[in-house]
């Protein structure tokens, strides 16, 4: 129990909250005049179509008496059409009355996490995982177990090996198996196979988050793990394609548990912002397949700038993913190397990125890796930021030897 | 554990979720061709600022490129100085650091309950109390303790003894003491100084949820227990002084609990609509004075309309209150009488309520009282639906003789 000035005692789940992943890296950028951070997982100011949410949300005002009270428990039907209708690109047969409109897709997995765990229950998440999700797990008290990953996604048979000694069953396996927050991958296709029947025959529900699947640099979309299983509970979101500043968000459940969710959200926030859906529905109506596909060109080309300046100038021994898609470069360090030290240098050279173990529950950190993000970043700053890195690195493992 | 087609079990908390208070009063609705909805806790349509808050839409959507990433973890802050400006007319002194915007009320009680909750914590409610505060709690597996109310607000004596005979300190007393959902009541100047000072001399924390504290029928406008305690958590909403389909309130605490606060709010949808907050900002700013002057004048004639009315057209015996700000009467039944049986003869008669049961926990409902919302109902509406319920409540007491 922690004790305020007021006196009173918080709730376990409070302790999750004094662990910041940001305080580090801020620390960092404020070292130096000129930092370049490398932690930010925005979309691209650029990249946001500022002009046709403008014009959208006009045309939402034109039938706002309509909208200002309470209402649409479950989101603006024709949105929740429109999601079924794109989601069919990755692969996913959904009907509207199993989407629910959420806040973002943060909100999705606080609410997948309300439905299925209660405190002390094992969910698996990946090693290392987006760093939102652990903040939304954490107010449910789970017990972590982790999925080790590589460039190649979760590595199933090490997750065989962990589950063969659980004493408990885990209530989920958490993945975001299309372009991973952080470290970029992209589940092969024999994974995927094996994770989906491993996890049907332990009888382990699937949380999938898909906030990157759209942004793919190959020729043609990847299927989502929800196209081959309809018991998926499947989290997806406007948030790069459109704009994160507008929280809109959804989630895929069997129509008997997406009623609950939705029950759920209520008690939560009622119901989401009703001019906001609107204005996400008209924005992306009759022009997201295309400006989508100008995301990907623009995406691919930072991930291009990024891998080759990380080609010219790092030091020999570090290896990193080149993405397939989505918006991370994921570095390893040599054996013993730690990012949170190599960070403290970093920052003196004016480069700042996010270390390996913000990416792990606390008390689990690995802090080999580190996660650089290209999103929003400048083409000249990558290339500035990419040297200042390689300096750093080369003087940090001099300190190692 | 519910088991569902998919096979997989929910968490405990999801069992709460299958006792929807709607679904009697929408039966009882369909059981005439026009039936009279008293259930409705929305603000009038017609004293919504439609146009006003298109207009600040417009401002707000000018500075768009600029907020469409995440960001403002606490909120716009413009918004939280002017909350803390209008906190002032309820004498509340509080600065914007001690402020955080969330999605409505109704963000700011699941918040202040996941800061405070464990478990099988005690925590004190109003017998009967908000429908959407009970949601909010039950995802938090609180044991109830329930606060007896009389139309001068909880009975302070009562409360005393109750706690007296409790083996667990309450975390909370979660109070809505100007113009309660569901009774109407405004707690009175002696038990306000009371409550007070039994829940400082027990160290129990308030939480004091205040939609409806502007909406005040006399001269002026009451404070906030807030005011004279700065160690409470207050809840603020713009649900009814502007629109609830946009989604905006507040919660003051004191400033190192409103930063785990945001940080806590972060985990469960990142940051709250940034175009929206800025929406509500501009059309508050220099006009919600007037707009909220010309409410309790709207809202004061509707309870007038229906406290005539109710004189007009109800048996003798049935006692209800009469409100002095907000959106509801109560009514309550003889000794022996049910508002969920009335419901259904009501029904037939095309009026419709919200059974008092509705408004407290599961298993400890008591079905006497009876909820009249006048808020949303046109004025010719509000008569008939009186009559009608006049009618049901004789053919009922006839059958209870």
């Amino acid at each position: 129990m922690t004790e305020t000035v007021t006196g009173r005692s918080h709730a376990r789940r409070v302790q999750a909250l004094y662990h910041s992943p940001w305080v580090a890296p801020l620390a960092a950028l404020a070292e130096h005049p000129d930092g370049i951070y490398f932690g930010n997982g925005n979309p691209a100011r650029d990249a946001q179509p500022v002009d046709r949410l403008r014009w959208a949300s006009d045309i939402a005002w034109r039938e706002a008496a309509d909208v200002l009270s309470y209402g649409e428990m479950m989101g603006y039907e024709p949105l929740r059409e429109l999601i079924c209708q794109r989601m069919r690109l990755r692969g996913i047969e959904a009907d509207p009355a199993s989407v629910l409109i959420t806040n973002g897709g943060q909100q999705g997995i606080d609410l997948a996490t309300r439905l299925l765990v209660n405190p002390g229950d094992a969910i698996i998440i990946e090693g290392p995982t987006y760093i939102g999700a652990l903040q939304a797990f954490d107010a449910y008290e789970p017990r972590y177990v982790l999925a080790p990953v590589d460039q190649h996604g979760i590595m199933v048979e090490e997750l065989r090996a962990i589950l063969d000694r659980l004493d408990q069953a885990p209530k989920f396996l958490y993945t975001v198996p299309t372009f991973q927050n952080p470290t970029g991958m992209l589940i092969s296709a024999e994974r995927r196979t094996a994770l989906l029947e491993l996890m049907r025959e332990r009888g382990i529900t699937i949380v999938e988050d898909d906030p990157y699947g759209e942004i793919y640099f190959g020729e043609r979309p990847v299927h989502a793990l929800r196209a081959d299983d309809p018991s998926v509970i499947y989290i997806g979101s406007f948030s790069k394609t459109m704009a994160p500043g507008l929280r809109v968000g959804w989630m895929v459940a069997p129509p008997e548990e997406i009623e609950l969710l939705g029950v759920s959200k209520e008690g939560v926030d009622v119901n989401s912002d009703r001019l906001t859906a609107r204005t996400i529905y008209h924005a992306a109506n009759g022009f997201l397949d295309d400006h989508v596909a100008g995301l990907r060109d623009f995406y691919r080309a930072r991930r291009d700038t990024l891998v080759g300046a990380l080609r010219e100038e790092l030091p020999a021994g570090i290896r990193w993913s080149a993405p397939e898609g989505g918006f991370f470069v994921w570095l390893e360090l040599p054996e013993g190397g730690n990012s949170l030290d190599l960070l403290q240098v970093a920052g003196r050279h004016g480069v700042v990125f996010l270390p390996g173990g913000s990416f792990f529950p606390f008390g689990q950190e690995a802090w080999s890796g580190l996660r650089l993000g290209y999103s929003a970043m400048p083409v000249d700053r990558m290339v500035e930021g990419t040297r200042r890195l390689g300096i750093a690195i080369e003087e940090y493992l001099g300190t190692l030897r």
